[in-house]
């Protein structure tokens, strides 16, 4: 038996788009941040008396086919340790689930950290990192706490999550506009491949991120927050745009996304230093230095509530640990 | 004294960018709709008494400062016709002003219409496609009914509208949602400068116009109603996707932008054939087969009241006259 506890993360250079669908090879690299706020706690434990994988997420029992793409990936780790049991899988998601924040990210991180080691896999950072790959893209670089990018790769041992600063020594700071925790549409899972497939400007989107990575890594270099956020929100709209210009075009925006971004705009017209970005969902993401975080919350709440808008200063990667002994496994 | 009319146009794949800024050569061709429902009427008489341009538009004079745009387009006319008396501009707009319903179409198509005339210039309808394209781009193709092309050309030439079909045989409508008539923040003009020199999406635009130009003419040739409506909803997405994707990014949709796009798929999964198109402002114009009218109509009070919807089928080219003698000068 074996915990995990995995922190979601926020792309500041989007991961938009696979070029292998099976082993989840991404078509660019990305870069993110970790956050403190949104994590996910799972316990697995292998028992041979069970017939099925048995999966709660937040104490509720998933049906057979909501476990599916859980069963899917333990099956992976059945194979490659040779362990033949079906799995108790308990997960406890501080995370709002399928608006945008990335709860899959730290799903399956948490999911590869404690599926292996209670398989009894000893695994190391970059190895969790490619088998949380297989779970979910964005799971790849929720293994590393702080800023963390993700190597595209060819293949699965070279496509792997590396940190960049896993402890940051800057004020980079995220609050989270909740507007909508409702499931979304159009998943990013399906919005990503309708945007490869469809969208005419995506192999521009391709040298953006290109570009954006080397710029957003001598940004971070430099600890210079006004450039990172102006890179992210930038790098954010373009990948929006590869939504819209997908056929049939879609949005993931609501009304309170126009409403928030106008609002960061506008308090960075008032001079408070202050950045957003979006994700597949309508939750804005603002970001800024922690010095600046009560201007940043006394102008947010002229539009939006106190009680919808979450601080996350930069969070740690995965930990592992053996709930009998308290004992950690990483 | 001459008066001519002249009706807007909305185009079904747009025009967004130009080559060339003084002579306004765009980097597409473009294809467009003339309505019925919105029109500008404007009287030229040049006049010995006047010391400057006096310019009044539904009856209110502007200042000098905002006369400029015309008092512009008026120096191109004397100094074609060598006539030097100042002008008194007298027009009236049946159009909201400035909200993405190509007021500066009609307007600037009237103004060409009336002035050449009043100035003594025999011009016929290329000739003043290419003069009303000095004053605004979209105006190129006011000249005209029914559905229109502007070829791009290169020069001041090569580039004016043409006719695909000046009277529709068959039940190609439009319906305008009036969503916002206030004053847009980003000029059209400006707006597609900064697509232009600023989206990585450029280039692919491009690609997308010559491909829909095409697509758009032979759906047009088939009376195809649905294709129609399909190239113009994608091509109008992907043009404002190059707002997103310009730096700063930015959008002219809001809150009920989304609502109508919403409301305008609800109904076509509902089997009513609709389609939406939308430019440089927040208001959505939704594209179907005049047979299916009542049913796009009651299906849009669901959401928006009854007077905010404006039916326009297709409009005709423009009418220039001699107010005194009722005589038409084109």
């Amino acid at each position: 038996m074996a915990t995990a506890k995995a922190h979601t993360n926020i792309a500041l250079v989007k991961y938009w788009g696979k070029k292998d669908q099976q082993l989840i090879i991404p078509q660019t690299n990305s870069l993110s941040l970790t956050l403190d706020e949104f994590y996910t706690t799972t316990r697995v434990n292998f028992d041979p008396g069970l017939t099925a994988d048995q999966v709660t997420i937040n104490h509720k029992l998933l049906s057979p086919a909501a476990a599916r793409r859980t069963s899917a990936f333990l099956e992976l780790v059945r194979q490659r340790s040779g362990r033949q049991q079906f799995a108790r899988v308990d997960s406890i998601n501080h995370v709002p689930t399928a608006a945008g924040l990335a709860s899959s990210a730290s799903a399956f991180a948490a999911l590869a950290g404690a599926a292996s080691a209670a398989a009894g896999l000893s695994l190391d950072r970059r190895e969790l990192s490619r088998l949380a790959r297989r779970g979910s893209g964005s799971a790849t670089r929720s293994i590393f706490g702080g800023l963390v990018e993700w190597h595209r790769g060819h293949d699965d041992s070279t496509s792997f999550a590396e940190p960049i600063m896993e402890k940051l020594d800057f004020g980079l700071e995220m609050l989270a506009i909740m507007i909508n925790t409702k499931k979304k549409k159009v998943t990013s899972r399906q919005g990503m491949q309708a945007s490869v497939t469809t969208s005419p400007y995506y192999a521009s989107w391709r040298e953006v991120v290109a570009a954006d990575m080397q710029a957003m890594k001598d940004a971070i270099n430099r600890r210079d927050i006004p450039a990172i956020g102006h890179i992210a929100e930038e790098n954010a709209l373009r990948m929006h745009a590869l939504t819209l210009s997908a056929d049939p075009g879609y949005t993931y925006f609501s009304s309170a996304t126009l409403t928030a971004i106008q609002a960061v705009r506008a308090l960075r017209e008032n001079g408070v230093g202050c950045y957003f970005t979006m994700d597949a969902g309508p939750n804005v993401k603002v970001i800024y230095d922690r010095q600046d975080r009560d201007q940043v919350i006394s102008g947010l709440t002229q539009t939006f509530d106190r009680d919808q808008l979450v601080v996350s200063p930069a969070g740690p990667g995965i930990q592992i640990w053996n709930e009998n002994n308290n004992q950690s496994l990483l």
